[in-house]
């Protein structure tokens, strides 16, 4: 009998669980720089809800996780954090608007697993509820470019799009029978490149050069277009306020979510072809739920994709650990001697295993290097008499003996 | 049409949220530094496993979130975060014993509602699978007893029993047929005092007075008990060279799970009656899940129950945000120099909102009033011409005149 994470999910062991941990750190605290407020929410929600967005429906029983409790209510577990967003915004109308929140948690989805696709993942979240100004969509995503920075991302860039202008030039199309078939098409430009789309167009019986034409930057000459593009063109002039125009990146072929943006779109590409995340304005959710009617805006990113470019494109310090030092002993007798070194690094804020076994010290300092502690300190009853004791590099296998506060000095300096 | 959070669950807003985050902060760090590492695992497992515990079988169905994904898998939410780690040790034997692994998430049980009690709340473990010495069983609680230090506790307590003790007394009394009646019992002893328990003892058909003589501290004085208690006296040495015996009370009516701990067992005390977690030894769990024979041991605390204690004790600091600075501007023409001093702030690591709205200047600060904002950096026309802006205190209402570099230092500087 052998048990595995329920299909399509996984663990993140310690190792990795470090590294992850590491990205939520990042993320958070750069969420807080900017004014976000933390929210924290239920797992699952009710179906009624989830069902709400976007005009989904019953359909949406598909694509989630979908249950009931021991009452017959209705649940499933929550696909994003902005449906909660959205009840937390309708039942709590005395929140002060605009209401800057984030949410960094795990999200469920009934997909079929593939690579770098889970069915549990983790995403976090950015919103402004209560602004209509462009300015708003402008400071997420600076705070979305702080973040990749501070990750330590160089090649990334924001595609934007405004939904409006995509209306329009669907409207000029005429072709309102077959409007999600071309758009299917025109999303996958990114992806596959002009030629393939355009087959896939001319075979669906259209002029595929001439939508190809269409959705391009030279429609913005045009005036009809220029006109509902005013909110991309102020957007672009913010973020070159905000320093981050060189991170953005025109693109009209972008439409995500037909039915569920207003306005700006976004998409967060991490250079080549992964995407790890998006969003735009959504200004007609709020009244969906029962709200206020309440413009907002807020982009979503993709943890686990993160997580896999960084540990692919090697950007995570080479450490296993973060433990800085295990205290070995020697014997039984000298016990209190190793708990007093053990706590007295600890009340220092190092980090410390100690030894919980009766091994011999060669057995300890194999399971130190398994773990990837870097430091070493050996405790033994000569040491103890003298009041030294060894602290060994368990890289280049070097000890030096040194009493308790030259090994607390030492280790809060050393680096690894 | 109002959403609800589903029955039995709640949601944290910023000022909660916040609060609540710290916990998550204080009790990481301070399982880090006890060289606990982290790992995630995901929320749901399969029934099978989550069926495993201490042979609860079909019966787990009752107090859990069973349902099946659309290919009629079994799956239930997680009740606990000690069966994930079971699956992880048993499908992972590379993992380097003796593994200590803390996980701070949150667990489901279909509990009826009530004060203190959610169906959805956070537990935050630490375990250590891989060794039997009594030492980490004494590393476990010394780690607690300083997350609560930590957190400000004063008058907390551990309380401490040896399932092996109780097992032979149970034995002696010979009532195979009544065991589980008479454990219950026994355990509202804290809760409900000797006169009650005596008075239940009694209606079971059962000598009350002689009962609670033997589950009290004088059994320890006859010699069938006094050896069966060895590690009990063992970790009370221990504890004593870790500086936390006083923190530590013998308690031989405490009980807890009977089909899983097998030596030493835990309760955490907040003073008064609130229990906020416990734990113990389960050396058998390994093995039930299909793993080698792996001795374990670990304790849980339950993050809510500690949320709503300190909100109660009022320590918490008042601060209803971490946001440290508004930066307010009175007319879009600025709007390029508001945005150089909410980044400049930004960069220094000061968290801050700018204006995002085309309110006048009192509404603005009003609403980071609303927010919690302490301070408030005001940008006119004017100001930018001298190139000095007002730093207003919102506690005191008072105002001073200071160019940027000064407006950095000063909040830098500022305690709130």
């Amino acid at each position: 009998m052998k048990f595995q994470p329920p299909k399509g999910t996984r663990d993140l062991l310690p190792e990795d669980a470090t590294k992850f941990q590491k990205i939520i750190d990042v993320v958070r605290s750069t969420f807080e720089k900017y004014g976000f407020e933390p929210l924290f929410t239920p797992a699952f929600e009710s179906f009624e809800l989830l069902s709400a967005k976007g005009g989904l429906g019953e359909a949406v029983k598909d694509e989630i996780y979908y249950f009931k409790d021991k009452s017959d209510r209705e649940l499933g577990l929550r696909f994003d954090l902005t449906m909660p967003l959205a009840r937390v915004v309708t039942s709590n109308p005395q929140l002060p608007k605009p209401f800057k929140r984030y949410q960094i948690e795990p999200v469920w989805r009934y997909d079929n697993p593939q690579s770098m696709r889970w069915r549990q993942f983790w995403q976090a979240d950015i919103d402004i509820v209560g602004s209509n100004s462009v300015l708003a969509d402008a400071e997420c995503i600076t705070c979305i470019c702080e973040v990749l920075d501070e990750l330590g991302f160089r090649e990334y860039f924001i595609r934007v799009n405004d939904r409006k202008v995509v209306d329009q030039m669907l409207k000029d199309l005429k072709v309102s029978d077959k409007i999600n078939e071309i758009m299917r098409a025109i999303d996958k430009l990114d992806k596959f490149g002009k030629e393939k789309v355009k087959e896939e167009l001319n075979n669906l019986g259209f002029d595929g050069i001439k939508i190809l034409n269409l959705f391009s930057e030279k429609a913005l000459e045009e005036k009809v277009y220029k006109e509902k593009a005013k909110d991309l063109f102020t957007f672009l002039e913010y973020v070159e306020l905000f320093g981050i125009k060189k991170k953005v990146k025109l693109d009209l072929s972008l439409v995500r979510g037909l039915e569920y943006y207003t306005g700006l779109v976004f998409e967060v590409n991490l250079g080549g072809k992964a995407s790890c995340g998006g969003g735009g304005r959504y200004d007609n959710l709020m009244k969906t739920v029962g709200s206020q009617d309440l413009p907002a805006t807020g982009i979503s990113l993709g943890l686990d994709r993160i997580f896999e470019v960084m540990k692919e494109n090697k950007m995570f310090e080479p450490r296993k650990t973060d433990t800085k030092v295990f205290v070995a002993n020697v014997n039984q007798e000298i016990l209190a001697e190793t708990i007093r070194i053990t706590e007295k690094l600890r009340k220092e804020g190092i980090s410390c295993q100690m030894n919980l076994t009766d091994r011999n010290l060669t057995k300890q300092l194999e399971y130190a290097d398994s773990i990837g502690i870097p430091f070493v300190v050996i405790v033994g009853s000569e040491e103890v008499k003298k009041n030294k004791f060894k602290l060994r590099d368990m890289k280049n296998k070097k000890e030096i003996e040194i009493n308790l506060e030259e090994i607390v000095k030492k280790t809060i300096a050393l680096n690894f």
